[in-house]
């Protein structure tokens, strides 16, 4: 079996740009071009199925049964865009490659001519920095004044990178941007950073509304394991100290 | 090597039914489908080999070697049917989609317009539930008063899932049916509760005598390895208290 | 990269016999086949490199690198005969299959009608027993009294197991023949074993005096690691005793 | 997606030399390959890209993303010669063989008569030698007065041992020089010894200054670390004695 798309619609897109947001550190990317899907009723156009991804049917809604899938959807504003989401990224390294060339192949039918991709990146400090890196260091000045921590070292793993790395192997600009985060958790604020930025590039106008929800959800739970945290180690104290 | 299917025999089958039961958890499906085909005497019609599978000859009968394979049964009553029997599922998970899409190439010749694929779902109750999922929501009325209890979330592993989720984009409705066990025991229990649904589905009648005596023998090995364990403990409390 | 075969000579072989005996338990195939092939004095005619053998280059004699690889030798004697030797097994599963049906592909050319398939057998007890099973229960008649116990259950992992169900499927008779062994050791006796069956199914007569040392060299090692076990058992008591 | 070549140039060789230095033990190979660019000023003139490297976009410079990759540089001196660095090998066996025989696809188009592969060799005692291994054994005394330890068994494994291996079956003699280190470490001492016998066998003059320097930083490097250790120690002991 290869790696195939099924397409639903055939939209009309110019000069465009996709956005990549899988799975990955904090789900930072997946939440943050969900969240830019659902903000600008971005529309479905295709899905790409693939032996690298999972071995999985995945149970939504009234027990409906769907093989696991990435999914394309365009908006189209002041510019064209496509959203790549999904529930998976490739389990091995030969798949990620796989993946991310049959996509590129597919997008360019649109006219990609420039690809962001979306992630989380883990740091100790768990800051609000947005980090970037582009395919093209002339590309930099173009985002002066967007608060980006540029990277100077390191690596961009899976989708996130090879996406790029490929893309510009075909003449396409990339970006990467990654919203800091702790890593072990979802973190939706990490999104919002990426988000702010992303939507500031493009001149794009969304509600935060829901984010900032979720943000104040994930940052409730989070005092509360603290707080349970702490009645414990005050507990264990009495019990030694006692 | 690629995946390949040997032919013996080129039954004439309408409208049919492709049901799988391959090893899996608790061996529920491979038991129940294993059970079928032996009580409604399906005739075996094909064979298939791949280099997915575990890289073995089984030993079998009079000594007799034969490479691990997967196998197509069919059975022509009110409804024609095929049943997808075999030693083992795929090793990798690229296998298990290479496995799944040839299987479909092949019972798509067959007329399959509908697929059941039969498993286990391990539970900490271990209660006698049969847990389902479909491709369809609309199906899920098509089911009603067999007692299935319909999955919200989750996702279904391995042949099960794939052939239902691959199916689905072929345009094959699609059920999973899954047991309710243990996990780490071979359940013929749930295989009964499996089989109770799909007979029920199907209007067959098959006698449950020898799966009764399966499920009854299990039942005394369990009661047994308890008492043993209950004696066990005993002796340990004597130890430590006398 | 695929498998690939280098042919260095092309003998006329009618209705030959292959016997395989590459690194598996106890060594023993591989002892046993190399063994055959250095008394008869079988002529090396083709070489097989996979990319699915480990990614090394052999260093041998005066310093000289070679890719690893497995060899076809043969013999004309009663019976023309086609011996496959070598350094490894494939690494993984598909490659298993890849080779094996690579190697069938190359030897049918060479008229192969039947295939032995030599290796060891690991059990507790250790004993010189010879396990043998077959691809068609009829021949398990054709080798009474040759004292080999018949495997009723269990499988045959690896090229002696795919040799022989590919095989089959392609009309091919087999045979595969186990010496009983430790496991852990390389067993020369368990080869030793096999080859008086060997010798006696093809009536070849050849010498074992260069097996026979070689089998009471390791014995002579294991005495030797057993004696210093003693030594230092008994030592141990002092301490702990004296 | 492939494996796959970006030409950048199309340099005139003839009866060129092939000269290899990837990422490995000490990362020994992949310094004096470097060393041997930057200090001949050779000429980069493609770049490959493989699925069986690892799955990442590295950042450099002024926050550039680029697809990870291995290099071809020529330089045209008494002899023509091809050098392969890069940043990774493969990632999987399978991918070794891959690489390999593209490599030696490649380069043959630029009449490489000759190869080269450069790596360390980890020993318990870590001194100065420099082992070697040849495709033809006549090539030993070639090598005559070099100081060269010749293996006499062993491996080469990875990218050092395929292109020799693959490339003698294609009639390219091969000689593997391995600079003996600690393993360990990044051992630039080990590159020096190694790049001593290269540039003797091609009558090359190099400068050594920087990489003496580097070999000088990493040994006070190690000192300060057995420094650091020998306080350390005599803090414990005087916790343990004062």
């Amino acid at each position: 079996m290869e790696t195939f798309i099924v397409e639903k619609d055939n939209p009309e897109l110019k000069d465009s740009i996709l956005i990549e947001g899988l799975p990955g550190v904090g789900l930072v990317g997946k939440i943050a071009v969900d969240y830019l899907i659902s903000e600008l009723k971005a529309k479905k156009f295709a899905d790409l199925y693939s032996p690298y991804m999972p071995h999985q049917a995945l149970i939504k809604g009234k027990s409906e049964l769907e093989l696991i899938k990435n999914e394309f959807y365009y908006y189209k504003g002041k510019k064209d865009m496509i959203f790549l989401a999904g529930e998976a990224q490739a389990v091995d390294i030969f798949g990620h490659y796989e993946i991310a060339s049959k996509v590129l192949d597919y997008v360019e039918k649109y006219d990609v001519k420039s690809i962001f991709t979306l992630g989380g990146f883990a740091t100790k400090e768990a800051g609000d920095r947005v980090f970037g890196a582009v395919t093209d260091p002339e590309m930099v000045k173009e985002y002066d004044n967007l608060g980006i921590t540029f990277m100077k070292d390191g690596s961009i793993v899976g989708a996130a990178g090879l996406l790029l790395g490929i893309g510009k192997l075909r003449g396409i600009k990339g970006t990467c941007l990654l919203g800091e985060c702790p890593g072990y958790l979802v973190s939706p604020k990490a999104a919002k950073a990426v988000l702010k930025v992303v939507t500031e590039i493009f001149g794009i106008r969304i509600s935060f509304k829901k984010l900032d929800e979720r943000v104040k959800k994930t940052e409730e739970f989070l005092k509360n394991i603290k707080r349970l945290e702490g009645t414990e180690e005050e507990k264990i104290k009495e019990d030694y100290i006692g």
